[in-house]
């Protein structure tokens, strides 16, 4: 489950466009949000990862009570905050005669303040578990957490104090960041009590992942990842309007390209911006999508034809993958798609060149007039190509690989890239549920199967789809929407363990755009 | 063993006293040490506590090791440090995908970077066991930690990178702090090369020890105490000569008593200067002897003048717990005298007060006549007292309590006190040996017991403990001279468990005084 290492790919940066990206670099909004109550989570079955919240006492009665060593307390801040942490911590009794010396565990989830870290077993490093251990050796004083957490639940365990002394939390504050100015978002009154909210906590979401770029998750991996990016953008301009975030986060991909003019899967922002050495054809392809749809939010011209040559060369690149058929051909790791176990992505990426190259003829004209004769050209070999050897006639769907595996994701793919009549789209979309068709296993997923029923017309599917998934979610005590979720195992998570899921993540914002785009 | 509380106590500060201690704050001198050694910490039953230092490679390697999770290292800085340690950490592989978490020990002895910090179950606060776990998640970065340690080894252990990456460890430096000046020492020649090392790390205690106050031990509790302060200052005279921060140690002390008149056992410097609510008899009379040591030395007037009364007020104090006899009478933990277990401290405190009322006698005529004839008419009063109810003349012992205690605190402290003369004090000590005599239990009662062999006369003992007791450390490998030692049992701690012992401990910093001012 690593991601791939190149560590022998080289950057060549692009100083103009990091220069550029750099003057746009956003002011933080800042709010200071206070603790709504004391809670105590207790194990319950039939509550999402078998934990429930219950509230204990009124965050009132905190500064009242005494804290020695071995006590703790959860506070619930009420809402997903992304933010820094103060308190102000007094002793009481003699005066502090040994450091006091505190374990603060941040939760996005019940289980997070609940389980201890120290049964994490996953594959991804337990460095992301949101715990800070701190000594204070001056009491009275104030801890002031210097990371950011993203959290709801704030747990606070007194390792020690002494035999002579206790302390009392004082004033409990967080810091809440974010580069999102809700006060743009026209609020969304809706007859579908369930829509209403499903479009607060999109936008919830998509707000806590606006930093100084759009962050995949504010938990985990605080990044900026292409794929995320894309879909983050569509829910931005249905909403927050950043679009001068968007923009910055295009040129910062654009400014470190690597030497095959390759753009990474995503980007390190601190201590200066870095390519990581991870590289998926989808993604990097996304980056002409991501742009196209930029300018046609905002025509800006200037970013389009800046840009373009950065993203047409990605659409290059991934024409040398293909075979003398006119299929693509992949090896390794080497496109997202999805975490489904077991998928076969040859025929999604088939699906996503075409869906990418058709988006970039749509403004190619306005750009680069012998790259629109390229996409002129190309784009129907592909789409042949695909109907001759990617569609099992008998099946009546599309497969993939040696096996002719078949997967919701290569159906999806080839239905966004406009393959067929949106007829015959419906008609294929509908008969996956009677398949053993490998399903979408992410949020990331199900926004393109969602996307891709409406795109075919069927509303209804569309709109159950979103109900049981995001409504699911919602149903099991989302404040803002999870990286990962699987109605049938909600424990799943591809990463070996669910405590390390990121449940506030960009790639599940989608659901304001397709509610207020496709009028549901 | 948890001291007094005394929550009702109420302080009358003296402002002015307080702005002269704070006039006298000083500088702390600086200087950069790195380590010298990679070194292992292993079982071997014949050493210190079980564990036995070995090399395994030189402190070039470390910056060429890659650490990964699991892995760990302990650098070995030669010397006993105080300061502040920074690091510089770099990444190897893929940019770093995770937060790096680590976790860092310091030991002042091996057993410290041997033993897991989660076995301690000793009556003081954990909080003082020095280790720190940090998460940094920008690399490369320095990790600059903020909290002062007191250690010679450091043990760095990886909790956590990530698959993708590993961190090398660059710049290890500790910023060395101390008040001491060590160039003001002379150098001592010493044909006994033991009594000359003895002496060195006599003085490496003391300066550790000199802070921004004379703390009692840099690892624990960092605090100025009366009772360390007095036999700090001894050194200091003998040595460094700062003594200034003598001065400004005892306006302190001054500055702050109860309304009872009482000076508290210790002083908190941090946030701001707050008296402990711990009174001890012996150590508030102290204050006088330190006065009276600091006039002798200095010829400051002013301050003698200035100190007077508040010094003589604690005298006054303690002549209110005499009986009828003229005996000292106290309950529950009146006094520290020393950690020995079971110790009936009243004759202690006795001789303690004959001996402090001597010291004030010696210098009352140049600030308080009254004073100086009160002294004239008690201390006979005490004396006689002593010997008539105290003495036992068929042991030829002085006894305590109703069981008739014997121990060698209640000889010392009247020895020390004058009460008899050189030839029949050296006779009484001579006894000791032989009996079932409460021993002593700490470098401070040995101290006292050093220094009374000396005032009776007897050399040849002074230096026979000398050396089998502070000679025993140095054979044990300290590196600065401990709070606790008992030859017979090497694990020996008040407080239930060894790794909380402090090992610079200024009460154990006195061979250098020995030393110089009898030419031992």
């Amino acid at each position: 489950m690593v991601f791939q290492t190149n560590l022998e790919r080289k950057i060549i940066e692009n100083e103009e466009f990091l220069n550029k990206a750099e003057s746009l670099l956003p002011v933080l909004n800042e709010s200071y949000i206070t603790p709504i109550q004391l809670v105590e989570v207790l194990p319950n079955k039939k509550k999402i990862h078998g934990w429930e919240v219950r509230s204990i006492d009124s965050v009132e009665q905190l500064s009242k009570m005494d804290f020695g060593k071995g006590d703790q307390v959860i506070l619930d801040f009420g809402e997903h905050l992304v933010g820094y942490v103060t308190i102000n911590i007094t002793p009481v009794g003699s005066p502090p005669d040994a450091p006091l010396h505190l374990k603060l565990t941040f939760g996005e989830m019940p289980i997070e303040v609940a389980e201890d870290f120290s049964t994490y077993n996953g594959v991804i490093s337990s460095g992301w578990l949101q715990e800070e251990v701190v000594h204070m050796d001056i009491l009275p004083g104030i801890l002031k957490l210097e990371r950011r957490y993203s959290f709801r639940y704030m747990k606070v365990e007194v390792l020690a104090t002494s035999p002579k002394y206790k302390v009392q939390f004082q004033k409990v504050v967080c810091k809440n960041v974010s580069s999102a100015d809700l006060t743009a978002v026209s609020k969304l009154e809706h007859s579908d009590k369930m829509l209403q909210r499903m479009d607060q906590v999109s936008i919830k979401t998509l707000v806590d992942c606006m930093q100084e770029v759009f962050e995949d998750g504010p938990k985990r991996d605080r990044r900026l990842w292409l794929g995320d990016l894309r879909l983050q953008a569509l829910a931005n301009y249905a909403t927050v309007k950043n679009n001068d975030l968007v923009k910055r986060c295009l040129y910062l991909f654009a400014g470190t390209p690597d030497d095959q003019g390759r753009l990474a899967a995503n980007l390190f922002i601190q201590p200066s911006v870095i390519a990581d050495d991870t590289y998926f054809i989808d993604y990097s392809l996304f980056f002409m999508d991501t742009l196209v749809d930029y300018f046609h939010e905002t025509n800006d011209l200037v970013t389009l034809t800046d840009l373009w040559s950065i993203a047409f060369k990605q659409i290059e690149n991934s024409l040398q993958f293909l075979d003398s058929n006119y299929l693509f051909k992949g090896e390794g790791f080497f496109a997202f798609i999805d975490w489904a176990e077991g998928l076969h992505k040859e025929t999604a990426t088939q699906g996503i060149l075409i869906y990418v190259m058709k988006k970039a003829l749509s403004v190619a004209h306005l750009v680069n007039n012998s790259h629109k004769l390229l996409l002129e050209e190309t784009i129907p070999l592909l789409v042949e190509a695909s109907k001759k050897y990617l569609w099992d006639s008998e099946k009546q769907l599309f497969v993939s690989g040696p096996t002719k595996q078949i997967s919701y994701a290569s159906q999806v793919w080839m239905v966004l890239a406009g393959v067929f009549s949106a007829q015959k789209a419906k008609e294929t979309l509908e008969k996956l549920p009677s398949t053993d068709a490998i399903e979408p296993a992410t949020p990331y997923m199900y926004h393109h199967l969602v996307e891709a029923y409406l795109v075919a017309g069927d509303r209804e599917s569309a709109l159950d789809r979103m109900k049981t998934y995001w409504g699911g979610m919602l149903e099991d005590g989302a404040d803002t929407f999870w990286e990962l979720y699987n109605p049938k195992n909600k424990a799943f998570s591809p990463y070996g363990h669910h405590l390390i899921n990121s449940y506030c993540h960009a790639w599940s914002c989608t659901p304001t755009y397709l509610i207020r785009k496709y009028n549901m």
